[in-house]
């Protein structure tokens, strides 16, 4: 029964929009990622997706208005509803989906990442 | 769509060993809890339980050992695990688990919370 340190986690992360497996969990993934710059509009059909913001300032965009979360604040993109992360900093965030999320959801671009890793 | 605060929420939790409700997601809830003394043990026959201290120091014993759970550290404890929280002073911890989960898993006593409310 191994316990897991955010920081020493997300000391390991160097890659802007790249999120990494931090745990699994009742067919959900707990996640870490850095957010530096701009996303992609996209949304997720079918699953739920949570930011919890542990450093930094990230604004999510909907297409009827933003939302900025600062630290220790946390948003639930509901399935469905378009959203695109914009961070003008460097922002740590954990996120929350079910295994299957994509990260850029109903989008397939470069930015798109088949194959996430654990860290 | 509405943010929400981790501190603002913990700011309003005065009992302990009492979770309340967050978010919901994807037939998770993600739950804020106070707690300070022992709990019982117990397990979860099905669920899986994230605990992740976002203030103090969080004991959980399991039946091969404890593990000590400091500010920004999680653990996952798989289901059908034995375990009992405990802590010396006030801890406020992250909980994350199906909505289908009950705080005392397998016992049912006077600590049992059977209608969770939200926050």
């Amino acid at each position: 029964m191994e316990k897991v340190s955010l920081s020493e986690k997300f000391g390991r992360i160097h890659a802007y929009w790249s999120p990494r497996i931090a745990a699994q969990l009742n067919g959900q993934y707990l996640k870490l990622a850095k957010f530096k710059g701009e996303f992609v509009w996209h949304q997720h059909e079918n699953e739920d997706e949570l930011f919890l913001v542990t450093k930094g300032s990230l604004t999510i965009q909907f297409r009827d208005g933003d939302v900025v979360l600062g630290e220790g604040e946390f948003i639930v993109v509901p399935a469905g509803v378009d959203h695109r992360p914009v961070a003008a900093k460097e922002v740590q965030a954990i996120l929350l989906e079910p295994i299957s999320t994509l990260n850029t959801g109903n989008v397939r671009n470069e930015r798109t990442i088949a194959d996430l890793e654990w860290i």
